[in-house]
């Protein structure tokens, strides 16, 4: 059997079209571009490297894109002022503020501040209740949303289907979690002292994988025909030596031999990360013009 | 092998009993005692019961029992006033708006309008969302808290237990699932579209049932020495004509040849509810005075 290699890249080009097409009316009705705020403290270069994306993924769709920067040094106050304003200013929709925070600053107090109906990453205490109670009216996090949206894309309706998530963070594991119920999934939440977790994985029809360790998952440990999303991203030594590549938590040669359907890393989940954030903002601008949120995002 | 029969009635007074003695301290350092404020809509004959049982127990464990009654023809606007007044009154720490509201008012909006402090059935989305993410400064649903209480009572330790949750309900099935995943076990969570819910079941070392189906889950469902929550509350005809009589959602007499432990019906999670709606208030109480909460509470 050969299994479907779930293109993350070519469905979030996609949905980026559909946010970006959807666009001119929200401007035409709000007689304004939806915006998203990226705050970034430090110079780490990673998230450097994210900021920057996002920031052209925003404009690229049309959308208004601000950048605030502090140094490392900024105090939580300062940080704090910061969200506030963003939080006042009627221009700016979705507010991100990039993790890791520095140290010194108490990243759930800063969360904390900001506007739920501007918490575009779906962080805000209140967004987690919304997802947990099942108010749809909340902001769901962007990388569990975008394994949402390639298993649907994939397996059409999921009720009834057993699920299997690996990893209980708050913003992979746990939302994922709730996303499958809410389509009726029997859902499984394994994590790291989960007894005989290949046993636990092999009864699933639908597999995600958030954990962070390279190549945990075994083709041996899927079910024949499973779909397997893979999100995370571990680096690991190259071929050639002083090389680095990518990887998933899943083995994903060895589970080529037995799932349906599977994610590569890289080229799967990453991609929609950000193509949700561009859709989350796109919502966010809509439910606070109360317009009516366009079909199909 | 003979299961145990755990005792939730006994559990639940014990309960009662530690809250009862922490409240002379709690009104030495606050100049006053906990406060409970139960609000009730209608004449409902079942919910004046609960009501008035709450009452009965809130001043039983040495606190303040409000009770606000409106008539069955009162507006959204006049409870949320009422709900407003209990907010800003410092001597109520607990508001408790009992359920079902009627039909012409919006259960929704008049949890909503609870202040999260004092919203001692964990209802309102900040206290599911700190549920969620793991906040231990949120107030938890009673019901579902109470069950946990009996299973470590029972098991200890449940890290790396296997549990199963039939029923995904807001006030008992998805606080459930989220209590046990946060006591590390791997939890799954059963409803109506669960395929082969036997099976599901079997694999359980806990199972909570909260479906609402008289004697649905059978013994030959679970496996030998499993420890079972039964929170179903279902009235059957009885044995002699006209009689009527309560029962689970566990076929009791049967599953008490295959577990290990079992929680009755009645007698089992029900008792918990009050006892658990107590110490949430007390628990209210001394946040909201920056107190510690007493140990073992
Ligand atoms: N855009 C994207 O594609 C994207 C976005 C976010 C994250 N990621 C990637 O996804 C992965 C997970 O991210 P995260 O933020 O959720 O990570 P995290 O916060 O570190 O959580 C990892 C989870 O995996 C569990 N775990 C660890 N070792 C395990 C084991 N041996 N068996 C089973 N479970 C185990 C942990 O269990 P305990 O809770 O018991 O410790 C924890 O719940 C990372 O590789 C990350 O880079 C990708
Ligand atoms: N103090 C107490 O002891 C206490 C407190 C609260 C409730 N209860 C009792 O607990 C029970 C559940 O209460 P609730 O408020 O959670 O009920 P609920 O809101 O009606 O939820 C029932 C759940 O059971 C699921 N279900 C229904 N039929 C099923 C089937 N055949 N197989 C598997 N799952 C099935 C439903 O699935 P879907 O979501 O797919 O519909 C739903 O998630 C009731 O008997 C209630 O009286 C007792």
């Amino acid at each position: 059997m050969t299994a479907a290699i779930i293109d993350g890249k070519a469905f979030a080009e996609e949905l980026r079209a559909r946010v970006a097409d959807a666009v001119p009316g929200f401007a035409a009705a709000a007689g304004r571009a939806p915006g998203l705020a990226v705050v970034l403290v430090g110079e780490d270069p990673a998230s450097s490297v994210y900021v920057r994306s996002k920031g052209k993924a925003t404009t690229a769709a049309g959308m208004l894109s601000l950048e605030h920067r502090l140094p490392a040094s900024a105090t939580e106050n300062e940080l704090l002022e910061v969200v506030r304003l963003l939080n006042a200013d009627p221009q700016v929709d979705g507010i991100l503020v990039q993790l890791p925070l520095p140290a010194h600053i108490d990243e759930a107090a800063v969360i904390a501040a900001i506007d739920p109906a501007k918490d575009v990453d779906g962080f805000h205490v209140v967004n987690a209740g919304k997802l947990a109670v099942g108010d749809r009216s909340g902001m769901v996090p962007c990388t569990p949303l975008g394994c949402l949206m390639l298993l649907k894309e994939q397996r059409g309706d999921l009720s009834g289907l057993d699920a299997v998530v690996i990893g209980r963070s708050n913003i992979v594991g746990k939302p994922m979690a709730q996303l499958l119920l809410a389509e009726s999934c029997t859902v499984t939440i394994a994590h790291s002292r989960t007894r005989a977790l290949s046993d636990v994985v092999r009864r699933a029809d639908i597999v995600v994988a958030a954990v962070g360790r390279p190549e945990m998952v075994k083709g041996s440990w899927l079910r024949e025909g499973a779909v397997v999303i893979d999100v995370g991203i571990n680096r690991v030594a190259g071929a050639e030596p002083g090389k680095t590549r990518l990887v998933g938590d899943v083995d994903f040669a060895d589970a080529m031999g037995h799932v349906g359907a599977i994610t590569p890393v890289p080229g799967g989940v990453g991609p929609m990360t950000i193509a949700v954030l561009l859709r989350n903002t796109l919502v966010a601008a809509h439910l606070r013009q109360g317009l009516p949120v366009p079909e199909g995002i």
